[in-house]
């Protein structure tokens, strides 16, 4: 082994320790946030929480710092730990508008605790975002953006539904505010928070933005070809519920709850068929390669890779 | 007239239109912000707003800054109008909890979009709070903690009617949570916006603290014996839900929609002849008499006499 492979083992191996050692951060501060004096928000959170989830954006906003030159996890986790509870926050009142009863392997929060206490938890995630954040001074602003940008986007999805009216240019439009948005987010939070220079924080904003697009659409396939125990989250909800990548290239083809398994199944064997899901797949491999490009002008470092690790990932799951 | 009686004029004069151009510049921060691209949010929020409602808590924080010398509205007014959009936001997710259909005299939300646009606007809002105090740096760490409060206190409230369980204390801990503590966090940010000292920041904070739990008190108290057309909402909610003062003095009695009608009126009937309302009357007197007292540390002003006034009001109230 040469010296230089060594040392670039090395790095490797450090940068893995430190990025885990990050999520650990991540995770302390959310479960910290989250410990209420009040029994059923501590507990209906705690539950949510402990059944994992991917980390996705939190761990894009750890890398981001730490590819940027961040070295103090403690400082960076709760900007990350708010990004993802605002995520989680908008998932629990999601499972309320869709009657959503299985999320990350376990029973929704509205499932178990019913709405009400499903919608004061939504609630109380929200508050806890802004309790994370406050320390935050002027960031703040970058995470109101992405939280205003992710319940219009779910708005416009909700009302696109409801008109029938789901063409692609709008899924477009819905996917960038409800996803992109929050991912960029991260990405311009890590940097930030590394002091990086401008052009650094651009280059993590669009690489970001664009790993975000292709979570969602990848993640939209998933809703239509993925069975619900790997997903750990009721499948089938985009087509019951009219949306998704699938009914924008369907026109908004819409079902009803009567018939929800005959139409399912039937608009399934269709579109696995059909040319839509490869298309699909194609346009987030596409959005995968522009991020990468742009993390590639970041300086090279273990982080880095994770980071091009990460954008890979996104599209190359089935969960 | 003396010469003093004519500059007590002028200032009382001078301070009544500062006061009401300072509300102005509060609705014009809260239309401003809820202007989103998305319809039905935009036009939701300017429903529930353009109903107006009370407006308590932005005029405590506008007249606290005025009252500790603060000059510049347009300064202190977005934050302001974030208390009242908290506050607004929690009143519509209340309203999907206890399919309240009438609030400030027009539909609720709930009952002209539906619950699914009824949850989205209510994070609309809360996210609007979110951008308007995202500016003001250190500040955002007195609404973080008041909005928390705000969510554990309807949480808790959920609870108590879900449990049965409405003591006396419980009905204490919930309204300072609920209600006292946003009023608090009003006091606290006029003051503090006007660069006032830890002295009179304390004293605004205990007298809007005060003022909250004599507001909530007098709200209860209205909610039996008041009429729907003067109080534009749904009345009756809170014996019906098992919630509130009355219920709390009558150790949790709990209705069910069934029986509506007979059982509020035949418990209202109860009341009005007890003595309960007269003592939770003399409570929310008792707490306006503290408040003035903090209030009249402050120096004199026509701000502070207004502020005197206010607290008066919100036990003289019939609406």
């Amino acid at each position: 082994m040469t010296s230089q492979m060594a040392q670039q083992r090395f790095s490797t191996e450090q940068a893995a320790s430190d990025i885990e050692a990050a999520i650990e951060a991540v995770e302390r501060a959310m479960l910290g946030v989250v410990n209420s004096r009040v029994t059923v928000l501590r507990e209906a959170s705690q539950h949510i929480l402990e059944a994992g989830g991917k980390r996705i954006r939190p761990r894009l906003l750890m890398l981001s710092y730490l590819a940027l030159g961040g070295t103090d996890y403690d400082y960076a986790a709760p900007a990350a730990a708010a990004v993802e509870l605002m995520h989680t926050a908008s998932v629990v009142h999601d499972d309320i508008n869709d009657h959503g009863v299985l999320r990350r392997g376990r029973p929704s929060i509205n499932a178990k605790w019913g709405r009400t206490f499903a919608l004061l938890t939504g609630d109380f995630l929200f508050t806890s975002v802004y309790q994370l954040m406050a320390p935050y001074g002027a960031l703040n602003q970058i995470l109101a953006d992405a939280a205003t940008a992710l319940v219009e986007g779910e708005t416009l999805q909700a009302e696109a539904v409801k008109n029938n009216d789901f063409t692609r240019s709008k899924y477009a439009e819905i996917i960038a505010l409800k996803t992109a948005a929050l991912f960029q987010a991260a990405g311009d939070l890590g940097a930030r928070l590394a002091n990086a220079t401008k052009q650094q924080i651009e280059a993590m904003q669009s690489a970001a933005y664009n790993i975000g697009l292709a979570f969602q659409i990848v993640d939209d396939i998933l809703d239509i070809v993925g069975d619900e125990a790997t997903l750990g989250k009721t499948a089938g909800i985009d087509i019951e519920q009219g949306r998704g990548f699938v009914s924008a290239q369907t026109n908004g083809h819409q079902t009803t709850h009567e018939h929800k398994g005959d139409v399912f199944e039937s608009v399934k064997a269709k579109l696995m068929k059909g040319d839509y899901l490869e298309e699909a797949r194609a346009q987030a491999r596409a959005l995968i390669e522009m991020a990468i490009e742009q993390i590639k002008t970041l300086p090279e470092s273990g982080a880095r890779l994770a980071l091009i690790e990460l954008a890979n990932q996104v599209v190359d799951r089935d969960f």
